[in-house]
């Protein structure tokens, strides 16, 4: 019954076995986005509020904030990124940043506890992240990687995420407050992939007992019909245990195939919130016409 | 590693453990479409026609062939469809009747070894459809409910399921040619269908080691985005260990769902299908681009 309580100034979610699986929208992202990373960059943060807006219209609970652009001052721009967001919505975030200092400018800013992502299994990673996590009181995104890199062995990555949750536990972190990031390979490239992460996912979620997230889009790189794949791996792997995933809300496929495996497992009461995201818009001029309309229109965006 | 070889005059299908998902076309059935039916039972079978190729063309590897229209001399009926669907495709059929009379006059007709759709747990569908399937040398689909009806409780329709497959053995028919439906319920009526039947899926895998098949789209009536919750129903189905199911191939959802989660176990190398169902069409002019099109437009039909 593990859960994860991550909340901005205003507003709590839980990440947990019993839950709803929680998708944290994955757009606010610089890193291949050149116009976005050069609007950044000089201060024009209308793409940042754009793709909160838009993410949360079509169904995100929580939002993904990472300001990584090269030569430019990460640490400014992701604070003032994260400011910006917390002002348009009350969802809660995850703070996103391979940099210590961006880390701690983020966490300085952030109203409520953050998801900071991420930590390794490398040591250098663990010492420098933990104790910042410790001190802000947030939760923390473990991927199971270290030194060696990334393994294509399910069981050294189960150890390194093993590692990860006693050595936060060293620093007084609660193993509820680790969500595992299993690592996500290219089912094009590794052919074995689809099978064993479904595994390890498996393993985190029944030995370990902790919650787990991924950047789910991984699984289908270099393939065709990405998003149709992605949905089909994305309700295997909430059926195997996943708890959420960093993704894109704006893909259709990905919010069917995650609040269809949440009724499929019965976290949908009378299939409520299913219901609530797709019915169809009333006819013109009935009461209530207007916001279901609206409502078509974020589906037809994605 | 249980196989059901099912085949038509040239051409041999294995539903198996190991094996691809099976779609079987469910579209040949004028059940609830009027016009259909007036024209089957007045000779005209122009869209039995089209529905057999439009589905073969969006990947369908099997066809379900149905001819219950009230009032009508549903054995001749039926054996004129199987005809014509098999002159105009050499995938394997799979002949629907609840009437033993038309279940015999299509076998009688059928070039192949059929899937005959199929018999009940009740004694008098076993010892009247169960002989001729021998008689046939055919497979048959085994509906796990009897003359107490549809049990809620799955360890009843385990034991339905285990009957048939018994009463098969002593009729001579072997258990990999029983293809067992556990039977789908609404989900937005019984909030706990999803669980209990990807439970039940499970334990026909790996206790009764049957194959199994379901008409997956029961799933989601009432429910919006029937086609969205369809895909997320069937992947995880598969996951669960269903191999086969009787469902509509023209939904894009339906196909990306089964063809991703063969890719996900591994049934796929190198996502060949996924790749050869899903590639965007090369432009117009190069080498291949008509055929490519023609891909594309069955796509866009779904």
């Amino acid at each position: 019954m593990t859960e994860t309580v991550i909340s901005s100034a205003t507003k709590e979610l839980a990440i947990g076995f019993d839950r709803p699986f929680v998708i944290i929208g994955e757009r606010i992202n610089p890193t291949g986005r050149k116009v976005m990373a050069e609007e950044m960059k000089n201060g024009d943060y209308s793409r940042v509020e754009s793709d909160t807006l838009a993410q949360i219209a079509a169904g995100a609970h929580m939002l993904d904030v990472n300001a990584g652009i090269p030569l430019a001052d990460e640490p400014r721009i992701l604070a003032e990124a994260i400011k910006l967001v917390q002002s348009l919505t009350d969802v809660p975030l995850c703070i996103d940043s391979s940099i210590i200092e961006a880390l701690e400018s983020g966490l300085s800013v952030y109203q409520g506890k953050a998801l900071v992502n991420s930590v390794t299994g490398e040591d250098e990673s663990l010492d420098r992240v933990l104790p910042l996590v410790k001190k802000h009181g947030a939760a923390v995104v473990a991927i199971s990687n270290d030194e060696t890199g990334i393994s294509e062995d399910i069981d050294v990555r189960f150890g390194v995420a093993k590692k990860i949750v006693n050595r936060a536990s060293d620093y007084g972190i609660a193993a509820c407050d680790v969500v595992v990031d299993p690592l996500v390979m290219p089912i094009g490239a590794i052919n074995t992939a689809g099978r064993e992460v479904l595994k390890l996912i498996h393993r985190l979620r029944t030995e370990l007992k902790v919650n787990t997230t991924c950047g789910a889009s991984n699984i289908s790189f270099g393939l065709p019909n990405r998003n149709g794949f992605n949905g089909a791996f994305i309700s295997m792997a909430i059926q195997a245990g996943m708890t959420s995933a960093i993704t894109n809300p704006l893909h259709a496929e990905v919010v069917a195939a995650s609040l269809g495996a949440d009724v499929m497992l019965g976290k949908d009461p009378d299939c409520t919130r299913w219901i609530t995201q797709f019915r169809e818009p009333a006819p013109e001029g009935e009461a209530g016409g207007g916001r279901r309309a609206g409502r078509r229109r974020r589906r037809s965006a994605s």
